[in-house]
């Protein structure tokens, strides 16, 4: 085995250290131990780095791409677009219909944020147009991750926990909704055809050459994660956990940054306990949730599920959501549903900030707008302007005294002289 | 002082029971403890009596009502018909335009659920088109609140917690946003411009034999409520608690319903905290929460915000979820907004429902039908059918193989032969 490498980041510490409000040094420290964790690919121009993880702002992020169905670039982009505008932190390209590298270099050059993919897809596109989805070599994989990595992807999902040992106790478990991760689903499917263990477990040394070299960030993606509240917490998602702790360990020893994606469907008296899990398991690896989602039922409505959930788990200490849109379970999102998306995660996000005691400086200057019936000022202070001000305008009397926040009868009036007598 | 009575309703208690599955002696015992309260006005017909409290569902309320800016029965009928159509368990008739009494009786005839009201709202009204809002009389108040019982209003909201000691205290407190109750900003400027003692406080025992004799419930508005993150769980909300849970003992003891009312802005880490000391403050009495909203700058979306602090609220044990609709802080809500505010506050109350070891059958049928890729079923499970299939139906290609939640990649199906093998 390799001797210990130090985990070693081209960022210049100051500029994100000052975003975050901490010390430069206190952050490179974090980053050193592996708590803290910043996306940063030098192939990536212009790429504004984000930290995440411990004592950090949280982050959200946004999943866009194509389908078979709608391959329209533009599109994706104005989605990412979109995303940029209404605050998201990162952006994951999804893509999986069309020319999926060109459709990835042109949404790396339009995106400032850090940019996730998740190369398994590609992968099994490709060996899916050459015959079949399970033909896929482990060279093929490897080959597209590498080239993920030369295109200036900053952080990757990959499955390394889907393992023989992992699929072994999904298929004890009895589950109401199976697997619902699409690239768990792949790997154990090859996995199970090519009677092969998972080749990003197996070379998962090699995946760590590769992440050093060139200078991306692993996201250990959660393939078992349950896809219902029945499922929540079980056996084979704690397994795939416990396999991920050991994996953040060889990352950080490899000098190699790591994060860990966490559920899903998720009951609320079960988040705190997630999260507390999975910082004990991945020695306080930052964790990056996705919703998570506390009903099965909100279909339509999963930006709201997921951001009663992500809100809750990012003040237990989870540190990254990725968002949940309302088209979740039902369809592929549109420009709107982003905005839609972003919007309420980044509520959630900003919830968990004020808890955990971060600056509340925003909230202020709202109330304190709110308070002087200051309604530009409030507008500005809105997560989404144009929406406030397209509400404001409806009222029907154009220009009216009474501020229609509540009819003509305004408490802040009202009381305003007996306080100040 | 006269001696206690029992508290007595005329709830048919089967009935209740077994919507709730509880044991109908079980929950008697609760109703006559006031540990639940079942808003229940004889004089309104067809009424489908709720139970709110400990060890219930928890329940959702929708605020309608006209302002004077708009007067329009027929849309607010159209709201009304919406929330009961989305699930609300209650609707409140907060309207302060055109003739107040008729627009009232004309909602609890078409209204199946329990209705409340705001009685001061009208008592300022009149007084307002007599001379001035604050020459009110003590008689002219209790006059309309005989009225709104006589008209059926199972339950009524009374600030009686505003007195001349938590008024002191808020006169002490800085508040970043005053008061922004409208109940306790009139309520206040009465009592400052009359020099006089709340009547609601000054003659509670009279309130109490009105509530008794004509049985409908007292929910004790929090007319101090912080209306900003910044003023959460200050010294004029903890006084006039306080006030409330003397209050809720007088109740009681004089065999009268009470619920009391929450906050409002409340920081995720001290939504718990609220909750826990309202029901120990007040001895368990039923705890009604507006939101809560968990930062102050969600205005367009405060439905989220709303969704996150209910869902969180009600997962301690506050029973009932006022809604907070997407127009709050901005304008008077629309039908599409009482839609919005009902379908959030109805996830939050449905995740907290799941976590406090309520049914989780609807969700656990919903799972299996998308196990089954069974939409029909799905769309009939979402808590807005029409919603969903819209979302479906746009995908681009009618009829298309791929269900298009994912794409092509379909997880479950990927993985399907592979468990059951």
């Amino acid at each position: 085995m390799a001797s210990r490498r130090s985990i070693e980041s081209p960022v210049e510490m100051e500029g994100v250290a000052r975003a975050e409000n901490v010390d430069p040094g206190a952050l490179a420290s974090l980053v050193k131990s592996g708590r803290v964790v910043i996306p940063f690919n030098t192939r990536h121009k212009g790429v504004r780095p984000k930290a995440i993880g411990e004592g950090m702002t949280v982050k959200v992020n946004a999943n866009i791409g194509t389908s078979r169905d709608v391959i329209d670039v533009d599109l994706e982009l104005e989605k990412v677009g979109t995303a940029i505008a209404f605050g998201a932190d990162a952006v994951m390209d999804l893509s999986t219909g069309g020319d999926i590298g060109e459709i990835r270099r042109r949404i790396i050059a339009a995106c400032d944020l850090p940019i996730g993919t998740v190369p398994v897809y590609e992968a099994i596109c490709q060996s899916t147009r050459k015959g079949g989805p399970l033909e896929m070599t482990e060279d093929d994989l490897f080959r597209v991750i590498e080239e993920h990595a030369r295109d200036g992807v900053d952080f990757m999902t990959l499955h390394c926990g889907v393992t023989s040992e992992s699929v072994r106790v999904l298929r004890k478990a009895n589950r109401l909704t199976g697997v619902v991760s699409r690239g768990g689903a792949m790997l154990s499917a090859w996995m199970h055809e090519n009677e092969l263990e998972n080749p990003l477990f197996e070379n998962y040394d090699h995946l760590l050459d590769l992440a050093r070299d060139y200078g991306f960030a692993i996201s250990l993606g959660d393939g078992l994660r349950p896809g219902s509240i029945a499922d929540a917490t079980d056996a084979p998602q704690i397994k795939e956990l416990m396999i991920m702790g050991q994996l953040v360990e060889r990352a950080r020893y490899g000098g190699v940054q790591a994060m860990v994606e966490g559920p899903g469907h998720v009951p609320l008296d079960q988040i705190e306990t997630n999260v507390r899990l999975e910082k004990a398991v991945c020695k306080g690896a930052p964790f990056y949730v996705l919703g998570p989602l506390v009903c099965d039922v909100a279909a339509g409505y999963d930006h709201i599920a997921g951001a009663i959930g992500g809100a809750l788990a990012a003040y237990h200490g989870a540190d990254f959501l990725c968002y949940v849109t309302p088209s979740e379970h039902l369809s592929l999102p549109t420009v709107d549903d982003v905005k839609e998306g972003v919007v309420a995660s980044r509520i959630a996000a900003h919830a968990a900030d004020i808890a955990r005691g971060r600056s509340r400086d925003w909230d202020d200057d709202m109330s304190a707008a709110r308070k002087a019936f200051d309604w530009e000022k409030m507008f500005q202070l809105c997560v989404d302007p144009a929406k406030a001000r397209e509400y404001r305008r409806r009222k029907g009397k154009e220009g009216s005294e009474t501020c229609s926040m509540c009819g003509e009868l305004c408490a802040m009036k009202i009381v305003d002289g007996l306080l100040r007598d």
